[in-house]
């Protein structure tokens, strides 16, 4: 078995990236950050080895992970589909393209898991950020203060039923329910457009939960579900009671911050395992 | 068999309160409005006879539609769920809000089944409007001068099976796919909203068509897909190609504007039949 080499993070936004490199520096290995051009923050990847690369170039993307000696990738922080044009593919970015091909009009499920199979087959070990990032995933159960109460908890068996048809079919990977009805589905506008709306539907009554779960056949190794902080406020400033999440497979950006929130405002944090 | 008497409309916003009236009117029946306050528009419903009364005065309601003689009732327009504070129900309000009980609580679609089967109880017909606004209904086909492409022929099927799932949990009634990607899902905010989300989150590429479908079991006497000009507006602001809505089960709430609307801004108009 070859030694293992530098862990490669290839860095959209937020603060995950220069999380995974604590975390794989900690645990004894080089790390180089290959931020993407308009979606890595500059102030997070600068603590480490690191260049910033547009996301078409991928003759060049491949060269540096190469010479900075990386065998094992990680991919995380999310990053826009961009368009085709404003990709502006070197000559083995438009290649990869090719090797992409349909799958770059499919849902994000097809697109990233063929990413990943393309970077197996450049040689690369492409590693989920939860490998590293274990205490930033949970076990069943509830973190902080706060429990939901049966009502919250009927919303969380109806949202995950919701999710779990929606994930079936590719889209989004949240809903928010209040008292049995379905205020907001998550599409590609992401969580926080979708509770702000939430917040502005909600109906009679009190209540309100966010829901967001793994879809099925996810590529966990490219875009786990993320909670972090401001989730937490986003939720409460749409009036909701809590959050549930799908234990083992979510990213809590900020664990200890996430929960001090939910503690402050009063929102129920809760990992579960739903039926699959 | 008791003579038909009054066509009482229960009206909510918009335009279509009045083409009911219209439409009862020119077939020889005697008509009644009554209003919903802060939904009902002042000036659509003047010049008929009318009345605007609180949605929570069921009490008040039931004795006008009686006073004027109807037979029969068409609930049309929308009307914002309201909250049980803001209901201020009357006496028999209060009695009805008990005989709705927890459907109350429910999706759109046990709350209105519910108020259609009460206003049965109380010796009303509930006519769907659809029975009287034959010319808004149209069957499978296109209208207007554009048509589908092959993929948005492919998106219009993707699209029609989200809302099939989507309508199964009796969330919205639309969604906007582009290229296979679903932007957007609608549920409490309504389709505009949707439309204008749908537009930001624009994928690579061109393309790009809003499904909307009646919901299995949805109740049709009271909540009945609608599609304006506005619409038509408003889908070609968020860059799409078309609007593919269900045959037979779409009420357009003006016809040759909104071919009209199409036609000039170049998006089609299909009426489609979906696989059930």
């Amino acid at each position: 078995m070859a030694p293992a080499g530098a862990v490669g993070i290839l860095a959209g936004g937020g603060i995950l990236p220069a999380r995974v490199a604590e975390a794989a520096h900690a645990a004894g290995r080089p790390v180089y950050i290959l931020g993407f051009e308009g979606f890595a923050e500059p102030d997070v990847i600068a603590p480490w080895p690191h260049d910033l690369v547009r996301l078409g170039a991928a003759g060049r993307i491949l060269a540096l992970l190469r010479a900075h000696g990386c065998t094992d990738l990680v991919l995380i922080g999310p990053v826009r589909r961009p368009s085709l044009r404003s990709l502006c593919p070197d000559a083995e970015g438009a290649r990869i393209l090719a090797r992409l091909g349909r799958s770059l009009f499919a849902g994000d499920d097809g697109l990233l898991a063929s990413l990943v199979r393309i970077l197996g087959e450049e040689g690369f070990q492409v590693r989920g950020a939860h490998e590293f990032l274990q205490q930033s995933v949970v076990g069943p159960g509830l973190l902080g203060r706060y429990a939901p109460d049966a009502q919250a908890t009927a919303d969380i068996s109806h949202g995950a039923r919701v999710v779990r048809a929606l994930g079936a079919l590719d889209i989004g990977q949240g809903c928010v329910v209040q008292n049995g009805v379905v205020l907001a589905v998550e599409a590609m506008e992401g969580t926080d457009q979708m509770l702000a709306r939430a917040g502005q539907c909600r109906q009679p009554g009190e209540g309100g939960v966010l829901v967001k779960l793994l879809k099925p056949g996810q590529e966990k190794r490219a875009d786990m579900p993320t909670i972090g902080p401001m989730t937490v406020e986003t939720a409460a400033a749409a009036g909701l009671r809590g959050i549930a999440f799908e234990a083992g497979h979510t990213l809590l950006t900020d664990r200890a911050a996430c929960v001090a929130a939910a503690d402050r405002l009063g929102l129920f944090l809760i990992a579960v395992t739903p039926d699959p």
